[in-house]
């Protein structure tokens, strides 16, 4: 056994945490080969208990943009943490965030920070009902919006209240979408939409534009508002909103995971028309005005303005993509890759074509055993510590893996 | 003008944050000489943007226990941020802070992680629900649980549904917490209580001894769970549950804000046999597994089992509560004090004998405009970084503020 050291952890984590890990950190669905504890962080890299290095393809599932442990948004961090951080009112650096979160976005006249990407989501839908006087939202059937009881994808604990406004459509289904508005009637609050279609075990699918567009004139015509929950693509789609590229302007929009490299913080951005409803809203939290996650994401934001890690994720992403496609050719395995390529979902389809978990499971297991964390059914994310030598070390221990799989 | 730069500070938050300040932290509603930001913090005190001092009797509103920047729990935090912090899976210091709250929490065998208050209030709902497989929660009238739909204490965005399953009740009332307990009937999942009665405006109360005893055996009846609400006095008023004192535990508790000295940690605890229904709902968020806080609230709770800071704090508080009283007496200013002396809230009465806002708000306002941070409606806070001669440069303050009020 090598892994004695993440069993022993997780024997004493067993005593004293429900059912051992809980939450999208536990690793009860993923392959046995998979350390549930990682106690060192540093640029690409993450190293478990028995002292095994990984190339990590999870980035933290989207707070790592720019490389665990950044010596530069770290040491934003470390020094305001010596001024200020939480306090009884928040620092001037408050100011300086909103203005440089609003100045990037361009729907964006406002600014909210908390701490949960639930959070920022959940605030939407009050700004939303406050600016509009009306209780239903829309989501599409499979997204994720958060963890709290109105959009948890497990109903344990839940009422049937806490969905009880919320109205379900189809991503990417125009008619479908329409179908929910008339739903909906004269007490439709907003759609909620994610960047792309980013959902568990399904192929992740990119916004059709007519969809985006269709959703944008649904809300001009009756009032509602068009929120973007951009907590796990916002700044890996875009230097901007994920549905600007597209021409597609939301009222509101939800931020966090990487908007400071791993630091607590998220966003609810908000258009100056919504700003009095947002006012309105009592919304608050112990550490929401916290000053150090704030200048992590200052740094951060900086960070995102002036380099090119997004071109860079995209390329390192396209050359995993094509490589891997080539080694799954060659070993006979069918290999399912979709969703933009610096945020792959990588699948193995079974024999009847259709994607399979266990087949999915197996590879990422191997790549896992190998150094590689890839992840069976939740799309993966690049950052801009990765190398091409990364890449390359990845691909290489694809080549293998693949090569103990059964071919279909 | 003194206060400049907080005034400059404030014209560009009110172009880019809603209303210009959000939550708790936004000073609208608190006397004109009120600080909207401050730029440092150490210790017991605060600087504002024009450098003036203050001795900040808010702690944040709580999470300061030891002082700002302690430098022994800053270090941990800082130590722990170079190993690892936020990433794709826990870090070993998770098991450890588990181990040591539920070491020091008797009724307490799980705990679980988070960021707000209010993910740990709004968790402890579905715990309740998943375990009895019933809806109704009963909160006493005017407590503050949190700041999601289903608690803020304004309804603006906010549905009916989101509030169907409250009960409300009279805090220390027995007859009136059965009365909720059977118009619940057979739907009822937990009683939820504060460890006192700390809502704002009103007087606060010290829990009845009987109410808390026939709290837990209505619960035991019924098969309810019992909740506290520790997040605001948790480890203020007990190095364990607050209610232990009295003898009463609950089957789960939240906890939040000193728990990590300010550092972005919060946490449900709960008893053995609640650990299966908290194991079958899903919760989590992009920041609650980071290691960075968990190693700050490890030193925290070293330190809270090893030094006198909850006899200092009780010590200081009965110096200020005897001292204001005594100034009060000698002004003709009728000084309403009430809660633990650890956590007052300080009010000024009117001519008809009753709590008088804007008497409260002129009192509060002549202690900050004298460099002590004093809140008018809302319960105040020691930390353990206070010294006698912080409380007589408050008594000091107090004496000139009082001299400058009306006499009633």
């Amino acid at each position: 056994m090598t892994n004695t050291g993440d069993s022993a952890l997780k024997a004493r984590a067993a005593k004293v945490i429900p059912g051992g890990m809980y939450g999208h950190q536990s690793v009860k669905l993923m392959p046995p080969e998979t350390p549930q504890f990682f106690t060192r962080a540093e640029g690409a890299y993450l190293w478990d208990a028995d002292g095994k290095r990984y190339i990590d393809f999870m980035c933290g599932y989207g707070p790592n943009l720019f490389g665990y442990g950044d010596a530069e948004i770290d040491a934003a961090y470390a020094a305001q943490m010596q001024e200020i951080d939480t306090a009884t009112a928040p620092a001037p650096i408050m100011v300086d965030l909103a203005e440089a979160m609003t100045g990037m976005v361009a729907h964006a006249d406002w600014a909210i920070f908390c701490k949960n990407g639930t959070d920022a989501t959940s605030m939407a839908l009050m700004v939303a009902r406050a600016q509009t006087g009306k209780a239903k939202v829309l989501v599409a059937k499979g997204a994720y919006h958060g963890a709290a009881a109105w959009a948890t994808p497990l109903p344990a604990g839940t009422t049937p209240e806490d969905r009880a406004n919320l109205i379900h459509f189809t991503y990417n289904d125009t008619a479908s979408l329409e179908a929910a508005v008339a739903e909906a009637g004269d007490d439709l609050a907003a759609i909620m939409a994610s960047p792309f279609k980013h959902d568990v075990v399904v192929d992740q699918e990119l916004p059709d534009p007519a969809y985006s567009k269709r959703a944008r004139e649904l809300c001009d015509a009756s009032g509602a508002l068009l929120i973007i929950d951009d907590v796990r693509g916002g700044f890996r789609i875009a230097r901007e909103c994920s549905w600007a590229p597209l021409g597609v302007q939301p009222d509101l929009s939800c931020w966090g995971k990487a908007i400071a490299n791993g630091h607590p913080i998220s966003a609810l951005l908000g258009s100056v028309h919504t700003a009095d409803a947002a006012a309105s809203i009592y919304v608050t939290g112990s550490f929401w005005f916290s000053a150090a996650p704030m200048a992590a994401s200052l740094k951060t934001l900086q960070r995102i303005r002036e380099t090119d890690y997004l071109e860079h994720t995209i390329r390192l992403g396209t050359r995993l993509r094509e490589g891997l496609a080539a080694i799954a050719d060659d070993a006979g395995v069918a290999l399912s890759q979709t969703g933009p390529v610096q945020m792959p979902l990588i699948m193995v389809n079974g024999a009847d074509g259709k994607r399979d978990l266990d087949a999915s499971s197996a590879f990422a297991g191997a790549m896992i055993a190998r150094g590689v964390y890839f992840h069976p059914f939740h799309n993966m994310f690049f950052n801009a510590a990765m190398t091409d030598a990364d890449v390359d070390f990845a691909l290489e221990a694809a080549r293998t893996a693949m090569g103990a799989l059964e071919p279909v």
